[in-house]
C-alpha cells in the first residue's frame, strides 16, 4: 500500500518514520505547505519522497496530520480527487466538527482517529520513532466509514502497536476536554501566573520537578492549541468550570481552616493513581 | 562528623544514602517514630544504625526530615539536649513559621533549609541515591545561624552537589507557594475534577503523557501536603487567587471568541520555557 501524509510535523513525521518500517507499506509520501518542513522531513528520512497535493491524493491511504481547521479545509478539496477505495485518516485532536464537515460523497472514505500521544515539541525535527507504540488511538463514528476503510485503519494502527478505543465523536470531544484540553489551559495559565509576578526570576530559580511537569504542556504550539480550543470550545468551558469549582472548594476549605475537608480532598485526588499508574 | 537524621522517608532516607558516601561523614544515624520505617531504612542501607531520640541529639549535625508541624514540635524539645556546636538543619517545605518557632536559646544552632527536590513517592522505600544532586537548596535567614552552623550546612550541601540560594524565610514561602504549593493544589483539584465525572473510566482510558504529568503531583502524601498548606496558608491563597484570575481570563476569551486574546495568552505562557528549560 502507498501512504501519503499531509503535514510533516511531530505527529506526521513520527508516523512516517514508523510506517516506513511496516512490511506491507510500499512507500510513504509526504506533503507540507511549508517547504522547510519538506526539506527537513526528507533529510531526516521521515518520508520516502515529497510530492504536491494533486499527486499525494493518489495514494491508497492518506493521513491528515495538520491542525484541525486545516483538516476541515483539506477534506473539502477531496471529492473528485480521491478514488472509491482511498482511505483518508484524519488525526485531529477534536472530532465532532471534523466528522460533521466531511463532504457526503466521501464520508465512506474517511476514518476519524485521535492518537492519544505526542510531546510538547513540534515540527519535523521533533519527530521520534515509536511515538505511537503502546498508546491509545480513539476511532470515532466507525460505522460511518466504509468496510475497506475501517479494515485499513485497524491494520495500520495495529501495525503501529496501538490500542484501539471506539467512541462517538461527541463523547470523544467531551472526554478529550477533561483529559487533555482543559489541562493545557491550566498549564498555560499557571505559566502566565508565575511570569506576571514581579519576582519571576527568583521564583523560577526554585523550579523543581513538580513545577516543570505542571508547566511542560505550556511549551506546546500556540497555533495548534488556539485551534483545538476553538473547535472544542463548549466542552472545554464545561471542563474548566468544573475544575474551577474543585479548586475553589479546596481554597475555601484552606481559608476556613477546615483541615479535615482539605485532607479529604487530597485523599480523594490521590485515588486517581489507583486507576492510572 | 556524625550525622543524625530524624524522619527516614523519601527525603531523609535519600539524604542518608548520599551522606554515607561523603569522606568527612563518619556515621549516619537514624530515628523515626514509625518502627517499620526504621527497619526498612536499616535493611535498605539508608543509615548505619537506628537510635532513640535522646541518643540521636548527641550527633554533630542533625537533619529534621519530617513534616513541618513535626519539625516545630521537635525544635521545642532541643534546648538543653544539644551542644553549643551542634548544627540542626531542618528540611521543611515552608520556612517562616519554622524560623519563628525556634527557641531563642538554640537559634544559632539551627539552619533553615529547603531542598527543591523530591518525587511524588514517599516512605523509606521511595529513597533514591542522587535525589539532591544538581538541585537547588534554599537557605533562609542565614545570618541568624551561627558561623560554625552556616559553614557546616554549606559544607554538607556542597558535598551533595546542591546549588545554594539565600533568601528571607518570608520570601521563600511566597515563592514556594507559586512554584510548588499552588501547583500541588491544582494537581489534586484536576484529579478530583476527572474522578467526579460519571464517565471517569472512559475518560481515563484516554490519558496520555500530558494528563499524567499534570496529575502526577496528586500522588504525593496527603498528610505532608495538608501540613504544608496549613503552614503557608496566606501565600498559597494569594497564589491560587492569581492563578484563578489567569484561568478565568483565558476562559472568558475562549467563551467570547476573542481568539487573538487566547493566542496572546498561549504565546506569553510559552515564554516561560525561555527561562526554565
Amino acid at each position: 500500500m502507498t501512504i501519503g501524509i499531509i503535514g510533516l510535523g511531530l505527529m506526521g513525521g513520527s508516523l512516517g518514520m514508523d510506517l516506513r518500517q511496516l512490511p506491507f507499506v510500499k512507500e510513504v509520501i509526504g506533503h507540507d505547505h511549508n517547504p522547510e518542513h519538506c526539506k527537513t522531513a526528507l533529510k531526516l528520512g521521515l518520508v520516502d519522497t515529497i510530492v504536491d497535493f494533486e499527486t499525494l491524493v493518489q495514494c491508497d491511504t492518506i493521513f491528515l496530520a495538520v491542525p484541525v481547521d486545516a483538516i476541515i479545509a483539506i477534506l473539502q478539496q477531496m471529492p473528485g480527487r480521491i478514488g472509491r477505495t482511498t482511505t483518508v485518516i484524519d488525526l485531529g485532536s477534536t472530532k465532532a466538527r471534523i466528522v460533521d464537515s466531511i463532504p457526503e460523497s466521501i464520508r465512506c472514505n474517511v476514518v476519524a482517529a485521535h492518537p492519544m500521544t505526542g510531546t510538547e515539541n513540534f515540527g519535523p525535527e521533533a519527530a521520534v520513532p515509536g511515538l505511537y507504540k503502546d498508546n491509545v488511538v480513539v476511532l470515532c463514528d466507525m460505522p460511518d466509514s466504509g468496510q475497506h476503510q475501517q479494515e485499513t485503519a485497524v491494520r495500520l494502527f495495529s501495525g503501529l502497536h496501538m490500542r484501539m478505543h471506539y467512541m462517538h465523536a461527541y463523547d470523544h470531544d467531551r472526554h478529550a476536554a477533561f483529559i487533555s484540553h482543559m489541562p493545557h489551559a491550566i498549564s498555560y495559565s499557571l505559566a502566565n501566573t508565575v511570569l506576571n509576578q514581579e519576582d519571576k526570576y527568583n521564583i523560577l530559580a526554585l523550579a523543581a520537578g513538580g513545577f516543570r511537569s505542571m508547566s511542560r504542556l505550556a511549551k506546546s504550539s500556540p497555533v495548534m492549541w488556539e485551534d483545538i480550543f476553538r473547535q472544542n470550545k463548549e466542552h472545554l468551558i464545561e471542563a474548566i468550570n468544573l475544575f474551577e469549582n474543585e479548586l475553589s472548594a479546596m481554597k475555601k476549605a484552606i481559608k476556613n481552616d477546615e483541615w479535615d475537608e482539605v485532607h479529604k480532598r487530597l485523599e480523594t485526588g490521590k485515588k486517581l493513581h489507583e486507576i492510572i499508574l
